[in-house]
């Protein structure tokens, strides 16, 4: 894994996915009292930035191997990347997500190209189902993180952030990164110690969850005694990825830890002052940017918004901390 | 008003104005039958295009000038845009408001560098205190649509459409554009003559409040019969100006016009499938792609969403739309 991946991956996505910019608001600088630069991945393709490690993974397989498919475990947002990635590759995907997922994310994976196979949670085992297909049909599994092609893809928005903050003659900041399994922070990590390295990617989590920010303290991973219960849900695993976590462990700050409130105040602030739409765990960056303040260093600090999938009955509750 | 002005602003607008993406959606084009682009205003500075017109006119004027500042009569979009402009030149801006604006605009406008003036309605006369300021001060008015650099700045909306269509391939489609006074599409008008002569300019209103549309049927200047109580307030204006008219005669397409629940059911969508924060009278242009696609040509429509100033209760309504 390292920065000549994310290059060659930034080659396989130019013309597929978005070059998002890098917005700014008077009054989110004044809130965070320091300059505030936000990367909205939430309007990459299918809302969420898991659209470049999927396009990445699909696009690095050969033609042959692509053809038969490809297939993966999610029931949010890294399914509707890898759905969209492959029907644009004119390939088949297969995506496993349990029966009681949200009807509209099934419905929405399946209208992005996917065959959408649902398990029982109680009396089946998705692993099986999937070793099942993936034999029967040669489908190549893509994994949400624990991936080098995936972790290039993802590093594409860091070789971003570095030349849009360079273009903004910003020298030195922290890079917020929303962080489940550190698919996203490790590859932008690496892309900043190539072409940034004065700008230091620190994970972010949601309270309760913060598996990442307490594996670099330790030193070592550690996992999160709980999985669910927490509105940042797409940002939830149980522990960092055996990829990932070398890679956060040498390059990354300290983790940062925000609650479910922190995550709805900077929701509303994204629709107020940005107007985004930011999910819950897509929004913790951003908290963690204009609520915890005194762990950041520097004048200006860069958060990335990592995806705007969310129902409108939470956004509406983010709407009444407006 | 020329393609020349339109240019001279665009260099003058670089590196302060943005240059917003062009977006799209698979279940949008599906939705609308044909493709559908997506010019993203609410993205603009201070959340709508107006900051274009804005800054082209402040920093038209001469320097010595310019240092005693600018005026403006507005409550929304063009308030926060003069406010915003006048503040990143360093001069002072005067905002005359009424009274019983809503509180967050009034705020706002005055945390962007404005002083805001707040008259009554019913006692005392806006345009007498305006007078009376500018007199006093050397304040310049800058009106909202009809003034040359005002629709020299909206019209660099066009210039980037132009460009970012032929990016993408695309020789002819309608072009659906928010319209209020007609400064905004009489500007991307224009912009387009010049640099794509078969993408065709086409303004979108609120049923009820219609009068580009009937002006342009009949061939000269319609008013509206009534001023109030649509949700697209933004874009209601009493008639078309005097310098937007003829250039929208000349280069317009016929207008269209959609219901308030087009335009909530268009936020909706651009919620759930672009992750934009859409007002009403911002989303009529969108609307018009979606539900409208019976009076449109073309395989590709390009639609702008022209602002997202929208207050909470409003989008929640819309929210319940998805």
């Amino acid at each position: 894994m390292n920065i000549d991946m994310i290059r060659a991956a930034a080659v396989r996505l130019e013309g597929h996915a978005r070059r998002t910019p890098l917005l700014s608001s008077p009054f989110l600088d004044e809130l965070a009292g320091r300059r505030v630069l936000i990367k909205p991945e939430c309007l990459q393709h299918t809302g969420s930035f898991k659209f470049r490690g999927a396009w990445s993974a699909v696009s690095a397989l050969a033609p042959e191997t692509r053809k038969r498919g490809v297939i993966a475990f999610s029931s949010g947002n890294h399914a509707q990347g890898v759905a969209y990635a492959a029907s644009q590759h004119g390939v088949p995907s297969v995506i496993i997500m349990p029966a009681d997922a949200p009807q509209l994310k099934i419905d929405n994976t399946r209208a992005l190209g996917a065959e959408v196979i649902l398990y029982d949670r109680e009396t089946e085992d998705r692993d099986e189902i999937g070793e099942r297909m993936s034999a029967e049909r040669g489908l190549t599994l893509i994994k949400p993180f624990d991936e080098p092609q995936v972790i290039a893809g993802q590093g594409t928005t860091g070789l971003e952030i570095a030349s849009q903050a360079a273009e903004l003659g910003v020298t030195e900041a922290d890079v917020l990164i929303c962080c489940g399994g550190g698919g996203l922070s490790s590859g932008i990590a690496l892309a900043l110690e190539a072409d940034a390295p004065s700008l230091r990617a620190r994970p972010v989590e949601p309270e309760g969850f913060d598996d990442v920010k307490r594996s670099l303290a330790a030193g070592a991973i550690q996992r999160n005694n709980q999985m669910g219960g927490n509105i940042c849900d797409a940002i939830v695993t149980p522990q960092p990825g055996n990829l990932t976590f070398p890679i956060m462990k040498r390059l990354c700050g300290s983790g940062i830890a925000v609650s479910e409130e922190d995550a709805l105040h900077a929701m509303a602030e994204a629709f107020l002052r940005l107007k985004l739409v930011a999910e819950p765990g897509g929004a913790v960056a951003l908290a963690a940017a204009l609520y915890h303040g005194d762990e950041i260093q520097g004048d200006t600090v860069i958060a990335v918004i990592s995806g705007g999938n969310v129902e409108p009955a939470m956004f509406a509750r983010a709407l009444g901390r407006v």
